[in-house]
């Protein structure tokens, strides 16, 4: 149960604390004859950096990627690929203090309860930090799902109570707004409204949508490998994620089966829906229209508005948690959900190639004569 | 990535279809020397066993199960359990038609797009009834987890938008309710709503919500196996479950942090929360409250009422879905959630005796001793 | 760390007890659309029935198998396959004083060490009729091969100092020997050889090779999932064996590099080696040459002959192991050794269909257009 | 089935080429509390760092390791450990006429076949050293197992014909002895063979023996996670590796029950055997005496000597693999087979931690009084 390791084909390893020397990832089965560098990898990464609007961590870091091992004369070779991002800025003397009391909404004492003691540098291993290694491998997972013709892309859905309706803007959009929301009025709102926290010394949550593009039909598995449960708990394992739906979600609770079952169709040569109420999967398999599902972020937990909580001894005190943070986690996170969904896509994807006999035989056939 | 296998130490493999010999599970990994006979693991399946009330479907099983291996005089041994439940009322006969086309909202169209042709009958493996293998399974996590001072409960909060307060209610009166709906004025009146949706040819969904209490602090794990995101996958692979979230879940998003990080305290000689809008999951690890979760439900894909659709080969037609089918699948998932969460605890329980040095070398210098 | 799983993609889950009420395997990942039926794995299983000749046990067990799940309308619908062989001849009283010693060479020792207790009945789930549900996955496995063109085959080399040169031999000749082994000559003579042992109350061992032909080159890991590590494991996992080697195996401790090199040429259109010394086998991936291990089993641990040991409560005694016991366990062995390498060598020819992204690029590219 | 990752609980995954940046491990799973620190694990790499006598590769290497993450002032933290060791003498120059032709005994042509292409630097991932990576996790499984009272220890049993008897040997020898073969006069013979060999321009096999002392009774697993078969993989695993024997091992095929099953005793306070004939395991389970088992290495396959092959393109050449090759690979595998079997062991430790209920019991017991 090692629990740093996530995938069965193609199976990632994340390693590295907020303020050790790097973070990193081993990816493991990556398919042989990519064609990658440093340069595919670092546009992802470039998406979760941080310092790049007042609303996220000024904390500087280039989150520079290189690239250990795996790739020769530009492609993958099949082998593992071994990803590290050095630390740069660590400043670990904001969080000395951090050693003898516990941060409300943080793993500091959870931590301290399953190992003992912990890294309290900036969180150790909980901290987001951890998520850029995340996303250095969803880039290859992307890339190579680009190449099958699946297309993952999220974006940020809701900050406090300032939602978009993603039906009515352009998927262009999302790369146009500093906060990764496709509706720019919204947009402008939500960074006016992100202000006003900061000023309060406070932190607020939202809500990311993802669509998964391209995806073919019999994707998934039809019991505890099913295709949503599978993004829920690359999801759900992404740290301030508190909650997941797909297609109507928690809407379902409401509404009557008529009105949720999506009725088949036969348009354009295929056998289509012509609604989508449940995202894109039933029975835990892809349908073949578009994966559709939301994540709910918390508010940042570290906030520098006075709070209660105890020292590591259990005596009462107040903190007021300074350092460098994100008054809203969601824009940064949007890249993070993409690279979580995407590693999940491709494991599964790549699963599906041996589902059927007379599939396996003409693979194999077929390799037997080149 | 073999499917119908779900955790580590204490792992299930579950096999069998809606209309074929039977179904079962293979509990691998039970540790030696639980008390265990069928009389206890039948009290769990005959809480989600169909033809009970009105508002399940009239599909008589008696769902007995039967102990193939793993016990001896009474006790767990070590090695796998195998349990087996017949099945006895398949009247297969009712789905032959099925083969022709599509059923709206199931999973036979994506089966036949993932394995080029499926078991009809009843949905096959996709079928409600594979849930009883698991409930077999988690009655043996449960009565594990009850030794160890864990206990996992859920119940009906919601069917359509009726509603119910769990903290005005009384544990008791969750198996006072046929809907397992503790406030029993509620009960009553989603009932009275259930048969309104009967006549009308339909279905509805609703939301369970699952409490764990007594876990200690310290369970789970950072990253990929999160406690959170380990539940996520387990409760997401049980078939109608379109969404999940924990503590304060969706509600998170419209939320500051000074309002939803729980501060710390001292009482009774440990330190806890003065709050708990977490959900007793802190970084990916227990923090000693309450864990708390809850699962929407989608409609019951099968309603009588005529629905569009296509034939295998395209053809469009419409449909009628009659047989025997719950109008609402909420209330006899209430044990199928408690048994997926007692199954993924129970693991991560057990993995977390391997996280301190100083544990494992107590652990054995005490083996050796004995 | 399930301990009664193995694979990957083609997995299986044995379960049950020498004396209990049957014992069966699951198994998960088998592709959807072979033919099966329970003739087909009846023939795999009569090879190591008991009773056939007077060198094995005169228990009398019909071993008949059932297929509970997975199979519909004569084809596997890629759902697990249930299988199930009850138990007929039990007897357990020959067994009930057995609770209170330890057999020599047997388990029960080490069972008491692990779980604290155990089901003393027959070795319980050490007993070699466990690898009945071995055979019963193996025959699935084998079919499937057949499929693709490779063939598993295995044949007893020696009994005692009695060896045979296979390539003397017709393969043939391995059905045609009740100790599967195609030299008839030798065959006779080891027939001759249990006839002493059994009228000495002792038992002998002896060496299975095994030969895979067909598999093409290209199957294997680099790394921890060799091909030739992969079927060590699977291989040693039998209860009784105790080495096993590859090729030249062993006899590479004395030989020069000059002579162990197998030299490449090009024939019959494709590369080829002079000389099979690796057994088929170059860093772990298959070179397109037959595959060839050699596995050693001990003699059977319960002999009639008065042996030394001491009871649970550690006083000294002597125990005449009596009962139904073959003298040598090598010729019911050669099924499951050839069971045990189909599933491995299938596992891995299933895995190695994601090496190559342009025949993940192909493979999804004509999926689509289907 | 990610090839590069081994373990459940302690969890490896080695990555990097012989001729890229470097290569490392990502040790998941290791326990909090143990010291640790560069010097501890440089140790264990020393003893086979190439370049140190005549008989290994001149290849200049200091195999300096470094600790990427995982350690809090001067403890495991219980999150991922990862080590690098980079690169220093590639010489890549060496290789790049490797890639038009295969050597004989190597991988080249393997690789070929199953990726399309390969990184032909110096044999790439295929490279002996990649098995440094594996001592580095080793080093760090041997602390643990040493601070639980487990010892692992391999030496050389055999170079060519010239072999030790290790019950004559004083085990302190090991180390004095440049091929760590503890019998001091077999050893200088060995190098005065080797001597001979070299000149010849060819190589030699031999056979290591290992070793572990102090597993308590009990660890090890009866079905697929047999102690015996996990070793085998883990050591089947190492590149040069072509069998592997526990105990007698393929001296049982000769030899008679009631010579092979080892006697039971009471002594010393305890159950204990008066032989070790089956190598401290039986059912897969250890008895508590020494595991004993033995690995045969292949001759290096890199020869100056001239051998016939093909290029590419099947075209038949001669080769002479000059660059900078073992004549052995025995005495700098020594301390791989120790780490892959402290590695697999301390796996199977871990995992028994969970085997009984009450001592599952006892632990959380004492954990919440805690």
């Amino acid at each position: 149960m090692a629990g740093s390791t996530l995938g069965t084909i193609f199976s990632i390893s994340t390693w590295g604390e907020s303020h050790g020397t790097g973070i990193g990832v081993v990816i493991d089965g990556c398919p042989a004859g990519l064609s990658l560098d440093t340069s595919i990898i670092q546009a992802y990464l470039d998406r979760r950096k941080p310092g790049q609007t007042k609303y996220s961590t000024p904390r500087k870091e280039s989150d520079t990627i290189q690239i250990l091992s795996g790739i020769f004369e530009g492609k993958t070779t099949g082998t593992p690929i071994s990803l590290m991002i050095q630390n740069e800025s660590q400043r670990s003397q904001d969080y000395s203090e951090l050693s003898n009391y516990y941060r409300p909404g943080h793993a500091d004492f959870t931590y301290d309860q399953k190992y003992g003691f912990r890294d309290y540098r900036g969180g150790g291993r909980s901290s987001g930090r951890e998520t850029a290694a995340r996303v250095a491998a969803g880039a290859v997972a992307c890339e190579i799902l680009k190449t099958l013709g699946v297309e993952v892309c999220a974006y940020t859905k809701k900050i406090g109570s300032i939602a978009v309706d993603y039906s009515r803007c352009k998927k262009e959009n999302i790369l146009s707004s500093p906060l990764f929301m496709p509706d720019l009025t919204a947009s402008a709102q939500a960074e006016e409204y992100l202000s006003s926290v900061l000023q309060e010394q406070n932190s607020v949550g939202g809500i990311i949508e993802c669509i998964i593009h391209g995806l073919p039909s019999g994707i998934g598995d039809p019991v505890f490998q099913k295709l949503d449960a599978s993004l829920a708990k690359a999801i759900m394992s992404i740290g301030a994620v508190k909650g997941i739906e797909f297609g109507e979600g928690f809407a379902f609770s409401e509404h009557l089966g008529s009105e949720m079952n999506d009725s088949f169709m036969y348009s354009n040569g295929k056998i289509q829906k012509y609604s989508n109420h449940a995202g894109g999967i039933l029975g835990g398999i892809s349908d073949g229209s578009e994966i559709i599902f939301r994540a709910v972020i918390k508010p940042t937990p570290s906030i520098a508005k006075e709070q209660k909580t105890v020292t590591t001894t259990g005596q009462p005190t107040t903190i007021q948690v300074h350092g460098r943070h994100d008054p809203v986690i969601v824009p940064r996170a949007v890249v993070v959900v993409e690279s979580m969904a995407a590693i999940t896509i491709l494991d599964l994807l790549l699963s599906s190639m041996t589902a059927r006999l007379d599939h396996i035989q003409a693979f194999f056939k077929k390799i037997r004569s080149i």
